[in-house]
């Protein structure tokens, strides 16, 4: 249990087979269909991590935001989507950005299109982002006109490429099994077609489809007539997919190791250090309840299944309560450790910012390594 | 509007006096009632915050984590409580504060007493963690069998200095106004003298009592027999303490700037860059539902009074959609900024970890000065 034993306080535990395992089997995907595998890296947020990527043929990769463009821009990475809708007051950076690699940008205004074509100096390539169902983001796909407006407002600026359609199908994260999350990604990427065909005439080239989300890219055999996928939590997984049933537990890569600090067998609990500025507070369905998190054993060679009828029930700042069984409470002493396969992983790796590694091994990512702000 | 003019993305807006306000109103409530203020610092983190605290005469403090303990320490405090129970996988960290500072510890088992018997060189304060019903950490109020054992094995190290009782009578954030919130305060202020009376004998000496909650120390004016409080959130409030009548909508002294990226008028929505990761999950009741935060506009002063009918209603990673009144949306544009009064400031502050006052400066935090890790 050696990894364990250098462990203080919260930290984000690594299982690298597990990541390497979860990366060759999208990238793999993709290639058989031959479609473009552009990850999202959002969730790892790691260059060490992007390298793993790398080896496996990535060369376009999208991010959530300036600041991971920067970050990524600034370890190697030529090709970056920014799969959010531009904030037109970040300009500066964006126009920085275009200069130094091959920039996506996503639009759904033409407020947003007059504000790039005015502000940018280099070429950038334009995605129109469609709102398939979601109701989030995006020009909702029945919405013609509105497209047609944005896409003649692409069109009188010569540094704004358009390449294609963009939706996030991210109601397939509320829907439960292969079959519903199937259903809906279809669903999805078929309205993506019918719009694309409706715009044949008004775009003048051939609008690419980019689609993306784990549930949909993890279950769905055939992708469809997509250009492009972008999911990106899959290469952790967590609790949320867990318990929709979109992987399995060995292919968690990611648990949140926390110290236990008060034992409270009367009431099958015990309170680890890791909270809310640790974990994060999303949650997920168990049962009846919402809860923070599923609770493992730590394991010399990673961590246990998970345990059944145990969860983080609470959480408050810096405190997780945790309910055991009773049979196990009493192997559970001040001091253990506990691994928490937490509700929404992309939000954990945000507050901890750094890996540890099952040999000991340190991964920093953007918000450990100084390059943030 | 001159600060807002700096903002490209989601930012902490601080109005200096109000914090400063906020801090005198406490700091006067405590003197006049002969109680120490030991305030709680894990609201604001930040070093420079600590020392308008100084300059209302307070030298004792509170954190939640070893972490904030030598963020403290480094910057000139000498009197330090760590409000969570002891983990005592930190004990390395703990030998040294406890060489550097006063340091109060606190403990609700003879494991961890035995520990820190056997882990520290120098003397600390000991609190016992009392549950006066809040069901989180702590030996519950009426079981004199484990105080006794906790008394005992405190009494057997001359390291262990034993201070007195303390508790956090969490369950004031869920009582609603006034009266329900100091009838809870009250009762949690009863059960600790009733157990100091019952512990006088095993005690030996004088036990004081530390309890400390933004909504008692708030909304009572009497503040009972207690001989520390420890209150943290006064120091900003934010939409939680807003809405169960703790504060006013001019108390609030730090909002978040978010810039809108979308605009949905036909759902009377827009969306702003401020997510997850920004802002926190946490949630307050709003009529029927659960909001991620109120909704105002940024003014040269400052920002307004909280728009009615407007809220954050849902959220992912750097989204926050707000929902506006029909009649605003138009008002409303790509570019523009909302500010966000966050459920719970505690955690956006650690979120996004550095502050812009209104006169353009900035204020670092914990996680923004280096000091982590």
């Amino acid at each position: 249990m050696d990894v364990y034993q250098q462990i203080t306080k919260p930290t984000l535990i690594l299982d690298e087979g597990r990541v390497r395992r979860n990366i060759a089997m999208m990238a793999e995907k993709a290639a058989r269909q031959g479609i473009v595998f552009r990850p999202h890296f959002k969730t790892h947020q790691s260059a060490e991590i992007g390298l793993w990527f790398r080896e496996q043929g990535v060369r376009a990769i999208t991010v959530s935001s300036v600041e991971m463009a920067l970050y990524f821009a600034s370890h190697g990475w030529e090709d970056i989507l920014i799969a959010f809708p531009v904030n037109v007051r970040e300009m500066e950076s964006l126009r920085w950005l275009a200069r130094q690699v091959r920039l996506g940008l996503l639009v759904e205004s033409v407020e947003t299109v007059e504000a790039l074509a005015a502000g940018l100096q280099d070429e950038v390539d334009i995605w129109i982002k469609v709102d398939v169902g979601n109701g989030r983001t995006g020009i909702p796909w029945q919405r013609l006109d509105q497209f047609q407006a944005v896409i003649a407002a692409i069109g009188a600026s010569r540094l704004l490429r358009l390449r294609g359609l963009l939706t996030h199908a991210g109601h397939t994260y509320n829907a439960n099994g292969a079959e519903e999350v199937c259903w809906v990604y279809h669903q999805s990427v078929e309205r993506m077609i019918v719009l694309r065909e409706r715009l044949s005439e008004t775009a003048g080239a051939a609008l690419e489809i980019s689609v993306g989300d784990t549930p949909g890219c993890t279950l769905c055999s055939d992708l469809g007539g997509v250009d492009e996928i972008r999911p990106g939590n899959f290469v952790f997984f967590d609790g949320q997919q867990l318990r929709a049933g979109v992987c399995q537990p060995e292919d968690i890569a990611v648990v949140v190791a926390c110290p236990v600090v008060s034992r409270h067998p009367e009431r099958n609990e015990v309170v680890v250090y890791g909270g809310a500025v640790h974990i994060s507070k999303d949650t997920l369905a168990l049962g009846d309840r919402r809860v923070f998190g599923l609770v493992t054993f730590p394991l010399a060679e990673g961590w246990s299944q998970p345990i059944p009828n145990a969860a983080m029930v609470r959480m408050s700042q810096e405190h997780g309560v945790v309910e055991l069984p009773a049979e196990l409470i009493e192997r559970v002493q001040v001091g253990d450790l506990l691994c928490i396969i937490p509700a929404h992983v992309c939000l954990t790796v945000s507050c901890l910012g750094r890996y540890i590694m099952l040999d000991g091994g340190e991964i920093l990512t953007l918000n450990s390594s100084g390059t943030q702000g």
